[in-house]
């Protein structure tokens, strides 16, 4: 029920292998032991029997690369030390370690420990530490343990191999309920080239830049210059048009790296190959934005609100994010209840600017269409019909606001008793 | 357990009596059967036997009247029909008349039915349409049955009197279960007035410039022009500071109407005097926030943040809004669990500019007070003192953000099961 439903595009197929998809990127995960030594949180994988804890990804060679962040003024202590050595290394990498069950967040030696991460890594893997990726996600202010990292790091570069994707996307999840990975194929410059990834998150989700964790990796051919171009343009319409709880948590970071195995002349300007890559990279980090969604904490439904007819895309995605985050909206969809009232009332408090007069308001599903609100007035529907829309667990939300040519689409879920049942008893 | 511990004030002296505490106001409320003819909404008050649905409220003279509004693009057509009244009568009201179980928003004939709701008190009331004040609360987006308002209008204006407050407070209660009601007493000039109100509200809360209906009445003589100043200043530090589910309603309206029967000499500039009635405004006005954040929609624990430390006063409400608001950390109350991380997660992505290394974090309650956070980092604290806390149903979330002088508090309450369960389940 969890899993989504993926549309097609032309010209890119889906394939298997996350973030060991691309040419030349291994990958490893195992549990090694890092909420035994720290305060029992609670937060920990309900898939059974993965306890998996901390994750390796590497490329055979030195990567173009590019990070988002949270904006939040928290900062866990891994994202202030991605971001120096992005910087340092002037947009590259070559590998990413990453641990859940613990933040480094709110604590005194947060970046000592986060540099710590970065030396182990590269130490196995021959590399300076500043070409390392840190991520860390889990409960915050608490000191990370950093032995059982120290213990383990020998076991986990050696166990690193090409279809070891599978192993660090569960090394990454929290309360996450499934593993959250998408790839595809495609062609730039008459080569076949890949580009996957794996994301984590279910709570604590309101994206600003970037969300949670979530890493890509690609073979084709890109400068560091414009995979922060495609980077930046992509977050906004996907992982930034999510939010479960509008929480921005302190951790998030998306990172993305391209190794250029593919042998594609190197796209280093804007034109129809950075369009195709683009592409792409919109292809699978949409997808795990819909999976993020769909499996929110205590979630049952996918909720997906598109906005046509505005003004601007600015003014689209606003709209659409101020419906997807009411918590009466979530409730009534919860209840699969066609109370449009409240779709109605989320997109006049958006701080927006269109015509409340011209919003037409429909509900669909793969079993129908009903449309509920026109002019913004409500009209006959019947609510035989729409139980049978919402009764569904992927539930489009069509919002048009006038004649203008912008449109997005912002995803969310439902709000559920057992979201309050996980937050209340998070840490003990 | 819905009570508020009340806070005492020198100066000030609660009293019974609610709208009908200030001399020379009349007030009535009864069941005239607004939803009978409507879809069945589930949106009735718990209260037992207690099914009223309008209510009226007069003064014997003319009063000075000011308002505020939700800002919500949604208007309710009240909103509407009570503003343009307010400016063409040039800030003066003698009564009100206020429906629940419906909205009356989004619907095309509303504006024509809400002033057809004024011409009928008017009517029986001998005064003119537009010195009525109208406000309907309920679901939105289904027509107004206006019948048995036509039909019971007579009754509801026979049956005014000057100890009518309860009856007019259950008339415009939804999901809330206790009414709310507030007075003080207080001298201006040597006369005694006072100053009481009546609000409602339990979901859909979360205001800007004004929340749900309140509705404030006083015999201190004062103009206008000073009562909508009071109103405005007063509303920023109370209700604008009241976050239940960060969903701003259509038809937000708080009124207040001041008849001078104390005999004081009017208020019209600022002053000793205007502070005096200032504060006792605050007082009403600030309670019943905090009735209307215990009572939100699920609620077992009443929180409020207080923001020290702060730039100025603006940079203090918008961080304390942004703790009430965080889901994750209402959940968090509701399990008595001191997940600090989250209220600085919370403070951290406040759009406010701060030194979040200067972040002081301390919970108490009646049964004592804990720190849990210094200067942005955690703290050791006794997780079973902290359960003491935080199981009480009033908690205060102390958070100092450097050497400013500006301070704010702003109140909310737990996300629980019955949250999700009264609004998953709403209309039907």
């Amino acid at each position: 029920m969890k899993e989504i439903t993926k549309k097609n595009f032309e010209g890119y197929k889906y394939i298997d292998g996350g973030v060991c998809a691309a040419k030349g990127f291994k990958a490893n995960g195992l549990y090694c032991g890092i909420k035994k030594t720290s305060v029992s949180d609670g937060n920990e994988s309900p898939i059974s029997g993965n306890k998996n804890d901390i994750g390796l990804v590497m490329s055979d060679v030195m990567c173009a690369a590019a990070g988002v962040y949270t904006q939040n003024k928290v900062k866990g202590a891994p994202v202030t030390v991605t971001k120096r050595n992005l910087e340092t290394t002037g947009g590259k990498a070559q590998a990413i370690i990453v641990n859940s069950k613990n933040a480094n967040t709110c604590n005194a030696d947060g970046e000592q420990k986060a540099c710590r991460m970065c030396e182990l890594a590269a130490d196995q893997l021959g590399i300076k530490p500043e070409e390392v990726i840190v991520a860390s996600t889990g409960v915050i202010g608490q000191i990370l343990p950093i032995e059982p990292i120290e213990n383990c790091i020998e076991e986990l570069a050696a166990g690193l191999s090409y279809d070891g994707n599978e192993k660090a996307a569960t090394a990454i999840m929290t309360t996450d309920t499934v593993k959250k990975e998408v790839a595809v194929e495609f062609e730039v410059d008459g080569k076949l080239c890949r580009l996957g990834g794996m994301g984590k998150g279910s709570g604590m989700i309101h994206p600003n830049m970037a969300t949670t964790l979530n890493f890509i990796t690609t073979d084709c051919a890109v400068s560091s210059d414009m995979l922060r171009k495609a980077l930046s343009e992509v977050v906004k319409i996907t992982y930034n048009c999510l939010s479960v709880d509008g929480d921005q948590s302190t951790n998030d970071t998306c990172v993305v790296m391209a190794n250029g195995l593919a042998g594609n002349a190197e796209i280093t300007s804007a034109g129809e190959e950075f369009e195709v890559f683009k592409k792409a990279l919109y292809i699978v980090m949409m997808n795990i934005t819909k999976m993020l969604a769909k499996d929110g904490e205590g979630a049952t439904k996918l909720l997906e609100c598109t906005v046509t007819g505005a003004k601007d895309l600015d003014t689209a995605i606003t709209v659409a994010k101020s419906v997807i985050c009411s918590p009466l909206f979530k409730c009534a969809m919860f209840g699969a209840d066609a109370n449009w009232g409240r779709i109605l009332c989320a997109v006049g408090y958006a701080d927006a600017d269109f015509d409340i007069n011209k919003v037409d308001v429909s509900l669909s599903s793969k079993a129908g269409r009903i449309d509920v609100c026109r002019n913004g007035s409500g009209i006959d529907f019947s609510e035989e019909e729409a139980k049978k829309v919402l009764i569904e667990d992927e539930i489009t939300i069509s919002v048009s606001i006038g004649d203008g040519e912008g449109t997005a689409t912002a995803w969310g879920c439902d709000l559920t008793y057992d979201y309050v049942k996980i937050n209340g008893d998070y840490r003990s």
